[in-house]
């Protein structure tokens, strides 16, 4: 997926609908955090063992909470001109140094 | 940035860690909701005008949020087997049918 | 309202329904944060204006919110046997430490 | 604890500081989020047993994450005249006649 051509279709979205009014990354922030909890909801109550074994139904369930957060992180990126692929880029890097590798990368 | 290699690379990072034993998607689902209110907690007492009006600084905490969640989004999709893009293409095309848009797009 | 005793009913209704099983401090505080995160969705597209006039109809949707938070943390801090009134007065004080006041009380 | 005496010392303290004007429910309620998913934090990596085993420190830390979700779940209650012992006391009728119990009460 191409999130910056991601972006553009959301801000086009939003922009025919008259909600640009809405979209502060204050609110965009909530509603994403509305959204991971969502996603949170359906793992409640499963052990890890189940949350790792979800029935078809539910992991459709899961994919649509997925989509939604996706959706709302490329939007507060866009808003606040955050480049979502260098930032996570920079964010490997910087865990990579924090947390070296205890065990040697596999040979493949 | 291609979702599916960012998968793999993340995967391969937490196997030369030990870290897959922590990594059911009941807990990184948590961990992604940690992460969505750790970037909440940026704009709580900003009005919305300001959230929108980031210094640099701030920005770049700001960018470093969205980077965790983007991470956690794409460890849990890989879990559970979910395709984010295609997931993202079915809500887009659920959500123009759920709300109709209410102004032409504009001409290009 | 006298929080041991609304724990001990909560423990009594778990017991009657055998729920105990579900109730790890993981899990609650995963419950916990969704409940939290509902409260959340009431104000997501309000100004902060309209958050503090809601109308009848809403603001007995958000009481039963803030009851279903307030249940689950009162379970939680059971399951650990934490006193929230101990560690509320303990925050209390700490907080007027580390923030003094920059006005003198009101005459009253 | 007097929910209602919390709730006036809260808002003394608030007014004592200046603080009155960052403290719309719509703030409160991402405060209170951002402080649920710091409860959050604490289980994350652990399993559902070690969760109910904390050592003392830890479960220091975790009540002084409930005092703050206490502490900001009265303030928003007081802010909306919403009263929190009438909610749970509601809550917890309903919940008993949508969920009726599985096994007797126990003899006492």
């Amino acid at each position: 997926m191409d999130l910056r051509k991601l972006e553009q279709k959301l801000r086009q979205f939003a922009a025919e609908r008259d909600w640009k009014q809405f979209h502060s990354p204050k609110n965009l922030s909530m509603a994403l955090a509305v959204e991971a909890a969502e996603l949170l909801e359906h793992f409640q109550w499963l052990t890890e063992a189940q949350s790792a074994l979800l029935d078809s139904a539910e992991r459709d369930k899961v994919a649509t909470e997925i989509a939604d957060i996706q959706i709302y992180l490329a939007m507060i990126a866009d808003k606040l001109d955050i480049d979502i692929e260098a930032a996570v880029e920079a964010k490997l890097e910087s865990n990579a140094l924090k947390y070296p590798a205890t065990r040697p990368p596999r040979q493949r």
